[in-house]
């Protein structure tokens, strides 16, 4: 079941409620502006990809409310009676969507994706005749465009996840393959890149999700990837619910089960690739890699394309923000774990070295080193 | 002050309550056999070395409760009037203090040694007087003696640690002036090897705690130590008791204040080194040692001659004790952080390659690689 959808009247949105995960799988309905303003707030939905998704249905949600009879008043001073007035409104609840997570650039760039279809959709009624240059396209038309729109993020995002898990799929069964493996592939992974973060496949664990769905056999190994336990929390949820094979480890005991030889391959989403192919991502990415290279595995980054800032030149450009210390020293606990006024130091993310990584899994392909001409090559290819 | 102690009157033992840290500073008095045996059994007191110690003292104040006037009238069916029924008293107590953890050498080692130096005494009393081959040497020289004894066995603790502090420190002090660094020493530790669980300087922390006596600065850098946070909890509370500049971090951030140039060696303690060096330790050292080589960051072993086991010929036949996977899933957690019936794997210690470790500290000096040699000179100059 999609965990972002439009609701079958196409009035609300309909979402699994992250923030109890994983303990309690409750989808919620969202009507109103500020339920989905809460829900961006509470994380209830999160992950960039996924809070794109849902501002788009949010937007066709809210567009779709305009065609009631005595619609919503106004909330912005302007009658939805008009196209014009029924865009005001429309930009007006797109702003306020935006300002529940002002940094998240999916967000923005979902809801100026559905309002800007909407206008084309204003003036394509305009121009349909030509005798009535103001002629109205009507709300419901207007809602017609905004949900189209909002379906057709949510369908590209799905293409990309597909996309990479299939370059992903390929090259793990090659590996493995070559490297005269049998049973089950043992896969390490980091933090989460699954399907709750984005649509359908995710990212890192695309390959593994698809395989499973082509009697591939993998053994996840999931870091619970503190402080924020995305690993513990999520991943394990996903591919327990995919019926994947799936083991939690604490982030200190990567070593000893590449040691043992449980692992063929490690998987990791990506927050920025650099144009050299230094890698951040959430933290203790940087130390698997160095990890994986010590005990000969393979070590790849997955994300769309969109991740490579071929603007940044290395991964020593990347800024790298600190978070709250009460993350490691009380978040989640019953009590605090550690002394009060104990200094602590939290960074969200770490870069990988470019030389550490075995392949870059993109939508478009696989990159590999050196990335300075690979991942030039692949957003050249593009334009 | 003295984490465990004998109290003024000697018939009690006052322990710093670690149960409580690091919230809470409490120093609790113990002064029957069961409320002893339950500071065991609740982790009041714990790390190998201090459970020795706190034996030793709990039988040399169970002695002196003995002497008072008709004391104690039996717990094993003896009477208190005779040194014979004395020892058997004492004899049934240690018993009952081993069997609240049976797994612990170091509490039965103490038990043991504690009643064989009153024995000694004893056998001395009758010698002392040819005439009288039955004569009692009387439960106050007998309680004195298992005091004596108990004293030894804290102080012989505290001149190993003294000693590998010492041998730590020096080597620290070289590694850093040669590498040319100025400023606080930045060193990385994992788990808890410090006084708490022993005496005094503790074992990995010996050296950070006596230049810091000596006014060498050190910057700490310590691992949380997932799942059991000994890191979080005891080793940032040791440190900043001490007036050390630590800084904690969860296991995964390693890698990153490696690579930033903030550490400049690596110093963990050890469960168990095997002849040629490998070293078993709390999972999560074996990948401190792999980043520690990439980074070109010198990682050391610290701990007491007694953990060599020539016996074990490699790391691979030392076994490896799996714990209960609630530990990772739900532990210290308001609520569990991962589903319900997830599988974990939680081991709790790994095996780190000898060929990693730039030196293993012992109270007896430093052995280097290769360390099937020089670990049996070690062991082979002792006897």
């Amino acid at each position: 079941m999609e965990h972002i959808r439009l609701s079958e009247a196409g009035d609300s949105v309909v979402i699994l409620d992250q923030s109890l995960l994983p303990l309690e799988e409750k989808y919620i309905e969202l009507t109103t502006l500020e339920e989905m303003e809460e829900a961006i707030k509470k994380l209830q939905v999160r992950g960039a990809p996924a809070i794109g998704i849902f501002a788009g249905y949010a937007l066709a949600a809210l567009s779709k409310q305009q065609c009631r009879p005595k619609a919503i008043s106004s909330c912005c001073g302007a009658s939805g009676t008009s196209d014009e007035g029924f865009v005001q409104i429309l930009q007006a609840q797109g702003e306020v969507l935006k300002a529940a997570r002002p940094t998240a650039v999916n967000l923005s760039w979902a809801v100026d994706r559905v309002l800007h279809a909407v206008r084309v959709e204003m003036f394509r009624a305009r121009k349909e005749d030509p005798m009535r240059p103001n002629a109205n396209a009507g709300a419901r038309r207007l809602a017609e465009a905004a949900a189209r729109e909002a379906a057709a993020i949510h369908e590209e995002d799905k293409a990309m996840c597909k996309a990479i898990a299939e370059h992903g799929l390929t090259e793990i069964q090659k590996v493995s393959a070559e490297g005269g493996h049998s049973g089950p592939i043992g896969i390490l992974t980091h933090c989460n890149a699954g399907p709750l973060a984005t649509s359908e496949y995710g990212t890192a664990l695309g390959p593994i999700l698809l395989g499973e769905e082509q009697g591939v056999d993998f053994h996840v190994f999931a870091d619970e990837t503190r402080p924020l336990l995305q690993g513990a929390r999520l991943t394990t949820y996903e591919l327990q619910k995919a019926g994947v094979d799936v083991t939690l480890i604490c982030d200190n005991m990567a070593s000893s089960v590449m040691q043992k030889g449980l692992i063929q391959a490690v998987f990791v989403g990506c927050d920025r690739v650099a144009a050299n192919g230094d890698t951040a991502n959430k933290i203790g990415t940087s130390g698997l890699a160095v990890l994986a290279k010590h005990y000969g595995i393979p070590f790849y980054v997955l994300g769309p394309s969109s991740s490579i800032d071929l603007s940044c030149p290395t991964g020593a450009d990347i800024p790298i923000e600190e978070r709250d210390p009460e993350e490691i020293r009380s978040k989640f606990y019953e009590k605090p774990m550690a002394p009060e006024g104990v200094s602590c130091f939290n960074p969200s993310f770490d870069v990988t070295d470019a030389a550490l990584i075995t392949g870059i899994i993109t939508e478009k392909g696989i990159c590999r080193y050196p990335y300075t001409e690979s991942l030039g090559a692949l957003t050249e290819a593009s334009k």
